[in-house]
């Protein structure tokens, strides 16, 4: 049935609007443009059709099959709807899931809005129809090319990343966030859960923990009143894939801004970082480190151990980036004695080398080729499992000659090197953004802060680790 | 005396190169590029001339006004070069101050660094003549077309910030994000201490406090080895302006790294955030945050109080702002009566106006216009020191749009509502671009993250309620 969310056989919508600043005529908007392959049909007190979708006054004489049901009505007009969705499911049998975007049920804290998302619940579970929402944004799949939203509107090739979200303009956030990188991500399923009156976080976890076309899990979440379903089926699908999660309403404010939103109670068991590490979640605390993880994720492959080894040509850069490692329980390699000694020969003698373990500072004074060269160096150690390069542009070692002599090194480099993840930071901005474009066409992953890598990092060994305590298991 | 840091009548470079991928080529380039209105002259064993810039093989012979020496020289030349600044400010009495740049000092960890800096500081000593690193980046004067670096380049319009830094590539790091802005900021003035064989950070921060230009001061810190001076000289600056500290070397990794970049040794003494905060200086922990916070004192109009009111069209970006001020300490307004009703008109049935206090979400179904007068109606709230919109376009309220009718909006109320700040947050990465940078163009300062925001505004309003209690004790 929850298969129907994502490749519904038919749809119709109730509500859409011929006005185009309304979010009833933006749905059709963004169903047409996502190229859905299906009949599509309207349901409109008077109009003939809508943007060249055929419209009848009543969801029982669509002729078509609709399998999904989008409502953009606003909540006075639950009642009638709710008849409607029963009736059709007894006369046609072809009905299986409700999508309900419009606000004003319980999260207006009202008697009334209460009473409405309970009479539309119902309507759906007499009916044996399964109901998403109310006051949700609603579902995308990219590769099934579905997009029931009125926020998001366009969509690049899908990778392998899907989000459950408490939020739905937190997912159209992240979206755009996850375009504007310099090798845009483009997201393959989401799903805003708005109040949750029947379809939780727990069963759509349990989905996409199945999901072969998810390879990553992002989830957002602001207050959950009852969190042990989600945190178990979280610990399912993370002995597959990673689960990575970013959680708000951590602060009084904060909460209750959250269950204004969508009138969710936090429960007395916390939701906290702690609590998802024990479930195998991944936590992350801020949005741009949740795209970066997510990505990271999505993108390099997993390290095969925690030893990490830095290399800076920025003294200062490289100071405050161990530091954000560090914090985060990133720890560093030993070099091997032919890693140093490489070292020693290729950089310059005021080169700091292996001071602390498994830092190396060229200085600002080396090219591109020794850079290059250096990580190159590093990734072959057998000692060393990943490679974070923090890179400052110098007239006479600049981003994008730096990035040709590192594309031209690493392909033979990452072969012998059981595909190492590599991180190359690079630092300043707009300026260094033709060099990021480059390293990202030739197959690599860039990025632009210490911080993000350490959010990434720190998910990712923790994860590689839980891996292999599974691998271990398996093998006594 | 450190006057001639920033204004030197006459420079002479020692050690300048013909070969661009030199720093003792690129030094030349920066000097010229930065437009310097006096005589430079070089000291050049067989050099004519290089770049055009005269050439003579000892400094004693530079016939032109040498009150700056820039070396540009490896640590070994420093005996000979130790000599001559004696036997030219015996002959000449001209020099004022050296900058030293090379590498391979104290910060080596050698015995033979170490004797090298010092036998360099003891030549400076003996002729009266201050020293400048050495293993430093040198100093920027953008207002006195001045740069010593061989690693900025090139400079935008001055603003009133300048930065101190432990770090030269630090330094680097935070113009290049400087100019990225979507208005660009350029440095005014800028110090890269390096080692601190003699100029410390103290009595540079005590300049800059002085110094009229500079209206706001950024504090970069590694490890310092007597923090009190510098502690002391930050707590007189705080009394003129602002003073946003970034301190790395936080861990035990990071710590080490600090030692072997510039041989500088923690103090016993931590300086960390508490420390920081009570002799006056504003901490931050991110270079991000480090930027814009710098840039919003240098934008934004002091807020006059601590009450700040939140405006969101995105509940899950609100929900999440919440948490990320808070954390902060920032502390929310009470709407007055007449602003709740003009919201409650204003906005669709289903906003949240006030709940928690200070908070608007006007939910995602707003159009431009809605979303400017609302954040209208916040400002002039007299019970409102402070507004943040949170931001995420949709179809029906493109960020352009929005950005359009906040500006034809605002001019009429920032009049009338004392220059309250205003902080932007547009959601979205490179799709909300335009918009901001029309809202720029248009006096506006616009942000990215809640996070940004949430550290500038955490220190703004800290530096607001220090100068108001200092206001309040002159009136006693």
């Amino acid at each position: 049935m929850i298969e129907s969310l994502f490749r519904p056989r038919g749809i119709a919508v109730a509500g859409a609007s011929r006005h185009p600043t309304k979010p009833g005529h933006q749905v059709l908007r963004n169903l047409l443009a996502a190229g859905y392959p299906g009949q599509i049909a309207l349901v409109h007190p008077f109009a003939q059709s809508i943007l060249g979708i055929p419209a009848y006054p009543d969801l029982e004489q669509v002729p078509t099959t609709v399998e999904m049901l989008i409502l953009a009505l606003p909540a006075a007009a639950t009642p009638a709807i709710a008849d409607a969705i029963v009736r059709r499911k007894r006369a046609r049998g072809d009905l299986a899931v409700v999508v309900s975007l419009a606000g004003g049920y319980a999260e207006s804290a009202t008697e009334e809005g209460r009473r409405m998302q309970e009479r539309l619940a119902a309507a759906c579970r007499a009916a044996g129809v399964r109901l998403l929402g109310p006051n949700c944004l609603g579902v995308v799949d990219a590769r099934n090319r579905l997009d029931t939203t009125f926020l998001i509107g366009h969509h690049r090739e899908a990778s392998g990343i899907s989000l459950l979200s408490q939020s739905g303009s937190m997912i159209a956030w992240v979206t755009r966030e996850c375009q504007a990188l310099p090798h845009p991500v483009g997201l393959n399923k989401f799903v805003s859960v708005g109040n949750m009156a029947d379809l939780s976080l727990a069963e759509l976890m349990d989905y996409l923990g199945r999901d072969p076309s998810t390879r990553t899990i992002g989830l957002y979440l602001e207050a959950v009143s009852d969190p042990k379903p989600l945190l178990e089926a979280a610990r399912r699908a993370a002995f597959r894939k990673p689960v990575v999660v970013l959680k708000s309403g951590r602060t009084p404010v904060g909460d209750r801004a959250a269950f204004r939103h969508t009138g969710a109670v936090s429960d007395d068991t916390p939701f906290d970082d702690d609590v998802a590490r024990q479930y195998g979640l991944l936590p992350v605390r801020r949005v741009d480190e949740f795209v970066a993880t997510l990505a990271t994720f999505d993108r390099l492959p997993l390290p095969l151990g925690t030893r990490v080894a830095v290399l800076t040509n920025s003294g200062g850069g490289g100071v405050y980036a161990l530091d954000t490692l560090a914090a985060r329980g990133v720890t560093l390699a030993r070099l091997s004695p032919a890693t140093t000694a490489t070292l020693r020969k290729l950089l310059p003698p005021f080169a700091v080398i292996g001071d602390p373990d498994g830092y190396v500072d060229s200085s600002a004074g080396v090219g591109p080729r020794q850079t290059a060269q250096a990580v190159a160096a590093l990734l072959r150690d057998p000692g060393v499992d990943a490679v974070v390069q923090l890179f400052v542009p110098t007239p006479f070692n600049t981003a994008e000659e730096m990035a040709r002599d590192l594309l031209r090194l690493l392909p033979g480099i990452r072969r012998n090197s059981l595909a190492k993840p590599l991180f190359p930071v690079l630092l300043g901005g707009s300026e260094v953004l033709p060099a990021r474009r480059l390293l990202e066409e030739g197959g690599m992953m860039t990025f632009s802060s210490p911080e993000e890598v350490g959010a990434a990092l720190a998910a990712m060994l923790r994860y590689a680790m839980a891996r292999q305590r599974l691998a271990h298991a398996l093998m006594r």
